[in-house]
């Protein structure tokens, strides 16, 4: 395994059907809401094609392989290093029959794939608009955290573009952009079906949201029961350590 | 009190600050939805001027009384028979110095009550469109729960009008409008600031979103902690009893 592996690099086991990833120690580590989004879209349809915007380390399409049949997922990373590093991780999970990682701008891929053709698409999209926020770090966790090389529009704009009529977009992101988001999913033809809120505990604030849309899709939002991290002791909820595959 | 009484009418205690209503047996009677929304309103400012769009039988005006120290609140109701009972709830309460009862469609009052004055609207409107759902009711019901004679549309465009810059805009709906609600607020420049979604219990959808927008507000949306009405012993849970005054 040493040759996988780069200077500043680590190995992390994601304690889920052995599967592992490659992350740099300085770079945007994976979070929760990658584990969320990724039992989330654990409904994505067998033998399914996918692609995942902005994928960052492969960690969607690795916890994906591990909890759905899909055929085919393509990782698209604007940063070479990172697009790199997860096609490394695909190789350790020898999932190279089923990721594709591909080094583009999400923007451009409709010139490399397939238009119209997808089941699903998952997505991860920075959080913040360009100018909000302190902008302080390095340059790899600002083009992760900020819509620098994609707007939010951007992503959604392409997801309608790639995904087969009726295909479904999954995606999570910050409760605060949520006008945003729904604005801008119905405005392109994205139809918001489902949403489920994640909140740190029973008395916080919604920290995640998860949303899921249907190309075309009929006009009724399901609006699911709230998935909480923590429990009144502090304790992960059952869920929580269910999704985590702890119990 | 014989007399504020017709044929068919009950009085019903609120249970709050000792305030009353009446209420017809055969009509749509209030519901949890208008006690939380006036609730949830209780940050309408020291002697605000403030609009209940569509208010049937004053419900939402009389317990804003109560809940908090509004100057002024006119309540539209386009039914004739349902606003005239709702002027003898008003009288039953001694509240006539604070509310009016308009007896009008909600489309009209720009006639009768000055634009871009008011600091509050507050609305509980029909929550289902035209053509969907079962219609098998009584014409009070039916004008009371679908969008028969004002759209979602109609109710966000005349709060517009109505309220001061930086006015505040509060509504309890059904979730599965929510797409509709979030779009249409936010292209009519009452951007949604606070959402609250209500839950029957921990495992159950939502069941009612309550949300506050404001006239020119900036882009920005608090997601609140959730709404529990019942515990996971199937009793009413403390803040709903809060809610009810009854702890």
């Amino acid at each position: 395994m040493e040759n996988l592996l780069k200077e500043n690099e680590r190995i992390d086991d994601l304690e889920y059907k052995d599967l592992k990833i490659i992350q740099n120690k300085d770079g945007f580590c994976f979070g929760i809401d990658s584990v969320l989004l990724s039992d989330f879209a654990k409904d994505i349809r067998n033998n399914a094609k996918v692609i995942d915007l902005g994928t960052g380390t492969g960690i969607l399409p690795i916890l994906l392989c591990g909890k759905t049949n899909l055929s085919k997922i393509y990782g698209i990373e604007i940063q070479k290093d990172v697009a790199e590093m997860a096609t490394r991780s695909v190789k350790l999970n020898k999932l190279e029959n089923k990721i594709e990682i591909i080094n583009t701008n999400i923007k451009e891929i409709d010139n490399i794939l397939e238009k119209n053709k997808f089941e699903a698409i998952v997505t991860n999209p920075p959080y913040k608009k360009i100018n909000s926020g302190i902008i302080n770090e390095n340059e790899k966790k600002l083009i992760s955290r900020h819509e620098i090389t994609a707007s939010l529009e951007d992503f959604i704009k392409i997801g309608f573009k790639m995904l087969k009529d009726k295909g479904a977009f999954y995606m999570v992101h910050r409760p605060e952009r949520l006008v945003d988001i729904i604005s801008l999913l119905r405005q392109n033809k994205l139809e918001p079906k489902v949403i489920r809120m994640v909140y740190s505990n029973e008395e916080s604030k919604s920290v995640l949201v998860l949303i899921k849309a249907v190309k075309n899709g009929k006009e009724f939002l399901n609006f699911e029961k709230p998935l909480f991290v923590y429990d009144k002791q502090g304790n992960y909820t059952e869920e929580i350590l269910k999704i985590y595959n702890k119990i």
